[in-house]
């Protein structure tokens, strides 16, 4: 069942669904689900939270965008990526290389993440965990890894077919928004980059609230900067982050730049190739910059915008 | 008519709400509201746009919080605040202050932000304003002020009564937590101050998405850090905003501190009081290391996430 469509776009019509959650957003707030949540609880060490459902969703949103480079694993930390890592290779040990990447990318924050993969979950990858986790979300699970985990405190999580929406409670009303990613980078100048490592800023990038700035390398985010009321200052975060990794590395935005200032951040940095959507009034202005820095620039098809 | 009643509890009826929206969260995405949203709209010198309404929220949310500690203004940019200031005194100019306190708070980002009131916007406000915002959200508007306004781009927006719920679409429903602020903030041990400023903290920290750590000083905030996976960062953000202006200042973090790494941050800054929740296994070190750093410790009564 979707929650929107042809048949309940002038009325929604949601029973509450019967479910035992631990709490509210905090301890003190009641919860209360309508509509049928399409998953599975493959099993719940620890009782299921409010906030672990919104991970978990932010976490499947972002590694089902994976696949279409080839998957992934990512873990989230409220609601926003801390770690991303794409499929190098489709091997069992190259997935469970993802896993690992997704976890040391921000070894500080992934302690108590939600690990979502692209890919079903064995028992190897469950072995092969170093770091304590919420929850897993994957789109399949072995009966063995979920026997294997059952021991443990973590949640595991199967989703089912849905469609993605950003919607949220204001005002005594439910806004909601499409949630599509669509669209192919376009190189407006400098030297041509494996196009795959621009998607994957790009998916990485619709993840995290805005301003977004994601700065990847070799397949791994480096700098994460983001939920920041000034696009300078996400790239201020996520250079600072990467540190040395900034080096030679790929940074998407996920909107325009209104100045030079955040490019001239990244670039200093050590950026070499930036993906961002354009539509500011001083774009020209912002691609000259970027131009006479020698960086590549490609453009975004669309803006990236989640809060 | 509230969102949630004993009426509707078992079963939610959303009739979709006609409004004309610019788009959804993006332009290449449809907008649907559902329910009849609790406010009016005064002016719309530009099309109201889903981000907006959002924003206007949690700018209204802050706002009404406010009132309990007599009032203020807030300017929020993509839904998490940049600048607070509360009302030093309630005459006209005390009013006006607070405005321009609030948007100079943070002058880089508040530029087309969203300021909202917990008092009635005046004509000499609008006249004041040296920033352009993209909507002003106040309980009243004088006439006067609407007329002045109407010749600029700004949205009005007056609020109705409504019970506010922190609530997100995912996996395919909806998910709803209760949005209660309460109880009073608890003098641990530390020289006490001015309680107001206290629970200031406390008001702006719960607007700003979690990680969060609010640094304010003389009733306005000094450095927001949030939107981080790890609240050390957080407190690292806030810090190097606040810049000198830590110096003595008073902190508030969302949830307790699982080590002490973070509220060290804030010392070394200087911040000379903190107002946190407790419940970390950690907590008797934390509070020591406080306690010998020589800050005064308030225990906020409650966990205070907002994602």
């Amino acid at each position: 069942m979707e929650f929107l469509s042809a048949e309940n776009v002038e009325k929604l019509e949601l029973k509450k669904f019967d479910i035992k959650l631990r709490y509210g957003e905090n301890s003190h707030e009641q919860v209360y689900i309508f509509g049928k949540p399409q998953f599975e609880v493959l099993h719940e060490g620890k009782q299921l939270s409010y906030n672990n459902i919104l991970d978990a969703e932010a976490a499947w949103v972002l590694a089902r965008n994976l696949t279409t480079i080839g998957g992934g694993a990512a873990v989230i930390k409220h609601q926003t990526p801390c770690g991303v890592a794409y499929l190098k290779n489709e091997s069992e040990d190259g997935k469970i290389e993802a896993i690992k990447l997704s976890i040391q990318a921000d070894s500080e924050s992934s302690y108590g993440g939600i690990l979502a993969t692209s890919f079903p979950f064995t028992l190897e990858m469950a072995k092969a965990l170093n770091t304590y986790l919420e929850v897993i979300v994957a789109p399949e699970f072995e009966p063995q890894a979920v026997e294997f985990l059952s021991k443990k405190k973590v949640r595991l999580i199967k989703p089912k077919e849905y469609t993605p929406y950003a919607g949220k409670v204001a005002f005594g009303s439910l806004v909601l928004s499409e949630r599509r990613f669509e669209g192919e980078p376009e190189l407006l100048f400098g030297t041509p980059i494996d196009i795959k490592d621009v998607k994957f800023a790009l998916i990485v990038v619709e993840a995290v609230k805005s301003n977004a700035i994601v700065i990847v390398k070799d397949g791994v985010t480096v700098g994460i900067g983001g939920g920041q009321p000034s696009r300078k200052r996400s790239a201020w975060i996520a250079t600072t982050l990467a540190g040395n990794n900034a080096k030679d590395a790929i940074a998407a935005s996920d909107a325009f730049f209104p100045f030079t200032d955040g490019l001239e951040i990244l670039i200093n940095a050590g950026v070499k190739c930036v993906v961002a959507p354009l539509g500011s009034i001083r774009d020209e202005e912002v691609l000259s910059f970027a131009r006479e820095k020698g960086v590549t620039f490609y453009k975004s098809p669309i803006r990236l915008f989640r809060h």
